[in-house]
């Protein structure tokens, strides 16, 4: 191999040990997922040369990947860790199902429909799914409940449900089995069509599984929506917890005056182009932007600031005129901060107190 | 032509213009959408000739409607501005798409089913479609989420499904591509029943599918529910500030003590036909109709109060003599706000006493 | 006819007229339906005679109901209300349906179908009926933006559907009707299969119609929760303030205090066969019962408060000793409001001080 | 039989006895459902003598139990409570079931299809089960209303579509009970495809139902979501009380104060491996853990606390230096009781200064 093809490849392991996925990962995942779809379909067979080509490229690069990763791993001390952590399991089955299979000499064909399990790879990179694994762990007790009386149901419907029907359909009502696979299916909503009652009594037993549907997914889902509410909710505050506790006067007060601090916030909603602070303006209160963007008209610039910054600050430390006017750039969630709030604050936790005298010295100091 | 019919193409071209959306065109849509749905129809056949009247009248509209704007925004230079925006999009696509389609050669009945594309100017006048979006952007990373486990539920089901099922029935589930078509008709608990698993093994993995679909479903409902929760709030609060900055003493204070009077605002739920306020009682309280309606009864005639309005904020300046009766006429939901919190905020505000001052001093002068 | 028969009508005639729906009124819709149901299948065919006998008696009772009803409301000069009611219709539709369409010559079989109107007799008596209209109102905007939106996504699939599958299914997707009925039957995820797209473009349009059947389904049902805790949250309002206003010291008071009482008020959960109040003890609040019931024994007997009464108010009222013991029989929920909170209360309302002075001094006098 | 095989047996006994369902019960209830429904498939006709084995095992420990339990509740003098008891009611139905049906002359294998019933003794063990039950129990008015609005939408449509479809489909659609089972299967979404109607009319009427199927599956969940929500709250307020009730100087409280104690409290969600108290700081507030775990740095030894336990109390009692460092070792909830929250309710609370000042003396004199 030539020099810069080389320097490239280690480029590109280094860029690859490191993060969980890249981008060439997601593009290797697409393509070789669909290859191997593809290539079950004869009516792409022409094309089965390419798709085969493709699904060695993915492979190889899934191994090679696999492979800088052990290696990065085993530079750092981590090799056990990283292997029976989530992810290791995840990139070594990727690198290893194929091949394995191969050896152990199924069919090419079916061999490659491992490659499905590549999928796997794209969990560790979903946004919100550790939001929704809190949902699932917090409300578990009450989806297990759900899910014990769905089978439940589905036990007691399908054996009436043979009782019934076996005489006049014994060919798809034969065995309790095939009653469960009907009841599975008509609980769910689903509905095939291929096992049907036919009988009266049959149909009443079938319209009441199917009502018992309706419930056990309404169930479900308001167990889910409440899960997520409080889920939410919780997520907000420790949002607006991280953004007070970067306030550098706040940083050193104990967790329950941060707390304090952030139950004291009053959340205000603003439309767009909306005036916050006007300069010269008397101060009082200090601001922290939840959600949206404000922008500051300082002397020959402007500078935006994002969600968890704050401004306005030097009220609270007895500088009571406004210094530059800020307003919203689009719809924006601020948390307001009032002088009179935290002065009640100052008297609770006498520490915040002196913090706050050598601050404003400080600045004093500074500006002079 | 004659002249009170080109009068009158202009007074409604004029009236087109201005509005997104006409009655005119609502009709419009609805029409030509119907006749081109009745045309496909080999019942309607003998109607046929009427169809295609009505569609090629609706198209004229349209192209008219197009055009009569294109010349408005020329005019008030924002041509660009309206070419690039998405209802000028919509309007373009509607007076272009089926005439391009029959000039580049298209059947005509095909390229009459473009005109399903007038569709899309409904759009704009949809009354709750930005509260959705919003919903749908705030809630995006939770709905991705459950978008991507949705899919790779697909795909491994429909591999373990195919591996399952493809020597039992060949013909239906003879490749990945209509395994992949019978995991989504299934994981949606749609269920045609065109393909339905028939093996042990394939109906125990079907079943999995179909009750992760009911998580699935109750997971997307549960995120959007919150969602819609959240966004409901935060619009019913910009609805009070609006309201309370519309009170004229209130108009000149900042955002934040306006944010601080729709905080001290107490939500009250009235039924219809309560009396809120007695003629030379005490005043000590101001309100804001926030939904409903309310009847003031002023010496010779009554007036209606609706959605927005307040009444009573002579009590806060001093006056403390109620100088009318005022009642509901319908169940209504009004915002207190208290003498008491009201000079809690004058305490907090001094400019805000300020304001109060000279309006009491003004009010004075013009009631004496 | 004999007297007493005469007389028993009279009676049943007078308990019919009052009230919206009688017993007999219930048992007579409940047999009419199911007997014009029964009356429709050939395997019942011999029971024919007894269905029609039956079906003739609910005639004859709700013509007299409706006979019966017209001359009470005659009598009390409401007639032109009553009849332009929604009841009233309701009974003037279940009395005359059947008798005109057998007049204008419809074929009897035909002509009792129209008693399944009689089902529209029950709709006044169904208890949370108000509540869900409330909720369909309050959040009629957005619903019907996902309606729209549901209609637009039928209108473009079913198109590109019937441009997709029209030339290989010509017999079912052979029309845009054909492929719209196919586009709701697939959106609403009820998936008969007999319409299925059967082309690889045909079915991944498809898919995204089941995707976006999920999605609306979500926005529906987050819209439709979010509204009723909304109309629930109220609810809970009105009830409150009815219990409060009940409060013989309360009722004189205007609404702005009522309100004021009813946002101080506490909510507390309780077990049951929890004591709330020791007899001699120092009281310093009052309770109403929001939920469950509470047990009070005076000397000699145990007497039991439901929903909506309130006791320990002498508490308020200057008599600090509770004078018996008070606890829960079930599981409770009680608001409490406090005596310090009352003081604060009578500091905003002098009015309600008088009227506490009052009732003490009256009290002090009774229990003398 | 042996002794030590009877001393095993009566040990057994004795588990049984006591508790609900001990892990033999779950254990019985699987392995005779399975055998049951196994015995009727006859693709594993051969193993049919193993199911019946298992089948009369299971019988016989359902029996043994039953005895056991009987004989254990007559000892206690609570046989009679126990046979009307939902749990005895279950144990009795297991026991007698299947030999009922076998003494009577029914054929062992329909017999045996009775072991279904086995099922319902898992309903005890569900976790979340009472919660449940109480949301429906809350929101049955909404419940129900929706229910009967289901039930008149399906008559309404069925006789609709009877007189639409008899004529063209005489087969499917030949009798109001047939067009009744398609409504049912329409409205729920489950949509078999047995039963489709193909006149335009009649798919008009079928696409109005399924769209209702939307509607009426959106305000059943969002009724449930609405009570699962309230049922949280309330199960949460539960817990809280529990904890506050169980530190020492407030059980002797009564509730009032407990319900404002519990009203005082913050909640404060805290990250993992957070320092909540720092040794020989100020304490200002006491913790009550409601979720989590934190850590204890005692001299010599780190000690956890877990849900419900409390600590930091003596900073309530006037010991203002914190003698230990605490810190969260997982994700926690901490509610926080404020020592200024603390004095504002001493003052309302006379008794409880009493507490206090004697629980400070003694533990003053205990640290001597």
């Amino acid at each position: 191999m030539s020099k810069p093809l080389i320097s490239a490849l280690a480029q590109f392991a280094a860029a690859t040990a490191g993060r969980n996925m890249t981008k060439a990962a997601y593009v290797a995942v697409t393509v070789g997922v669909l290859s191997m779809v593809l290539l079950s379909d004869k009516r792409a067979q022409e094309a089965h040369g390419w798709f085969n080509a493709l699904l060695w490229t993915c492979l190889a690069y899934f191994v090679f990947e696999w492979l800088v990763r052990l290696r990065h791993m085993t530079q750092q001390g981590r090799l056990s860790l990283y292997m029976s952590s989530s992810a290791g399991l995840v990139d070594a089955i990727g690198a290893l199902a194929v091949p394995v299979a191969l050896l152990f000499g199924a069919e090419p064909k079916t061999a490659w429909l491992l490659s499905v399990l590549w999928v796997l790879k794209v969990v560790p990179g979903i946004p919100g799914l550790r939001q929704l694994r809190r949902v699932l762990v917090l409300e578990s007790g009450p989806l297990v409940s759900v899910l014990v009386i769905f089978l439940m149901v589905v036990f007691l419907a399908s054996v009436a449900e043979y009782f019934l029907e076996r005489d006049v359909q014994p060919q798809t009502f034969g065995s309790v089995p095939a009653a469960l696979w009907w009841a599975v299916v008509t609980l769910t909503t689903t509905g095939y069509g291929d096992v049907v009652p036919v009988t009266p009594l049959g149909r009443i037993v079938a319209a009441a599984v199917m009502i018992s549907g309706l419930g056990v997914f309404g169930l479900w889902t308001g167990i889910l929506a409440t899960g997520f509410a409080a889920e939410t909710r919780r997520d907000n505050f420790l949002k607006t917890w991280e953004s007070v506790s970067k306030v550098p006067f706040f940083a050193a007060l104990g967790p329950a005056a941060i707390a304090d601090v952030t139950h004291m916030l009053r959340t205000m909603e603003l439309p767009a182009r909306t005036m916050i602070i006007r300069k010269g303006a008397q101060g009082d209160c200090m601001y922290f932007i939840a959600a949206g963007e404000v922008e500051v008209e300082l002397p020959g610039k402007k500078v935006q600031l994002g969600e968890g910054a704050f401004f306005g600050e030097m009220a609270l430390l007895g500088n009571n005129k406004r210094g530059a006017n800020v307003s919203t750039t689009k719809v924006s969630r601020l948390l307001v901060l009032d002088l009179v709030d935290f002065r009640v604050l100052m008297a609770r936790h006498p520490d915040l107190a002196e913090t706050i005298d050598a601050e404003a010295k400080r600045r004093a100091l500074e500006n002079r």
